[in-house]
């Protein structure tokens, strides 16, 4: 029995930046289904997992956390010498890593969630789009890409020529944008256009996206 | 000269959060104003420090860092041996901790936030609060409360006996809330109520408020 317990769903944005981390780590893992339709993360056992009743909830071994991007910086710091290494550098760079984890938190994510659930979630449950949020943030996602594009002409990837956490944090929300009307925003920025194919091609998040076909 | 600058004002939520890191490493430092009515943040040579155009920014020599839970975490580790320990345990205890601090980000300052916003903000800018919004995010703060109860009763502070950092985050919205109606949602929870109270009289967070009155 793997040690390692991720309790979500492949669908769920911040499960999948979980699930992403432990696949770029090569370690093994069980994905514990939780039936959400049935309300099953607003009821114990759950929430003694996540009191916030949201998944993704982690477990290795005893140890219990939520939160995907409290999830991931452990994943990356107990395992650093296992697969990919996501924090690379001295103390300077994991702290220039640490802003742009930072800032996807606090700028990229915003605008970019609002926008999928708009373009992508409303529509599945069959609610009707506001135009007038979809605007708003993609303007603000567009101020938040067009300092990426700058970045993205001096590395390869948000803090240097390694893909760090920081970029892997991004991945669920660019895959839903690039399938909806926001792709124009990344179309027209070369450099992000390129960093996006790129994250977006890594073996590891295809085996994410492949866990959405089961 | 000291080699750590903080490029802010006093009187802001994420500069203070970075301030009250340094007094409680007992770090010397510059505090650098930053004219936001003249729109300091909005130009060079601040765009350098901090593209996103938003206080505080944060050098130490040659490093450069914004975001302000990015520069706190920075300090904690860089000066781990200094002042208080703001991170203490082993690598599990820091993931605790870790899912506090993200608490703090993405479920806690979310509706803090906006209320001293409504509160606080908009009466000084001689704007009209939105009751509708008050209403909204006092719901949503109240549940996060609930849950810090529950965990206030176990330990005194968020994830453990000692002060970490993730109880640090909370200063400076907690501060602005108890000055507003929203101190009813505190008043009401006797362990959220004895941690706000003991947090606040800090030493160290008792400088940055003084800092205001200069
Ligand atoms: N900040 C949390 C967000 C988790 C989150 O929003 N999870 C969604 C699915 S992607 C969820 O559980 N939604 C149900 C709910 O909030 O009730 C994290 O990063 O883990
Ligand atoms: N997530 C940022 C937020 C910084 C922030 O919102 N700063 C405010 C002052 S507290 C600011 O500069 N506002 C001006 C603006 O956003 O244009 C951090 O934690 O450092």
């Amino acid at each position: 029995m793997a040690p390692i317990k991720v309790h979500g769903v492949p669908l769920s944005s911040a499960t999948q930046r979980v699930l992403a981390t432990l696949y770029e780590k090569e370690l093994e893992f069980e994905l514990v289904p939780v039936d959400m339709k049935a309300g099953e993360h607003k009821k114990e056992p759950f929430l003694s997992l996540n009191p916030f009743g949201q998944i993704p909830a982690f477990e290795d071994g005893d140890l219990k956390l939520f939160e995907s991007r409290a999830i991931t910086k452990y994943i990356a710091h107990q395992y650093a010498d296992k697969g990919t290494d996501l924090a690379c550098g001295d103390t300077k760079q994991k702290a220039t890593i640490g802003v742009a984890i930072e800032v996807e938190a606090h700028q990229f994510n915003p605008a970019a969630s609002k926008l999928t659930w708009e373009l992508t979630w409303k529509p599945v449950y069959g609610m009707v789009t506001d135009k007038a949020v979809v605007e708003e943030n993609e303007a603000k996602l567009a101020k938040v890409l067009d300092i990426y594009e700058g970045r993205l002409a001096h590395s390869k990837y948000l803090t240097c020529d390694c893909f760090t956490l920081a970029d892997l944090h991004h991945l669920p929300t660019i895959q839903c944008l690039l399938g909806t009307e926001a792709k124009k925003l990344f179309d027209s920025r070369p450099h992000v256009s390129a960093w996006a194919a790129n994250i977006t091609a890594r073996p590891a998040w295809c085996k994410v996206l492949a866990l959405e076909k089961h």
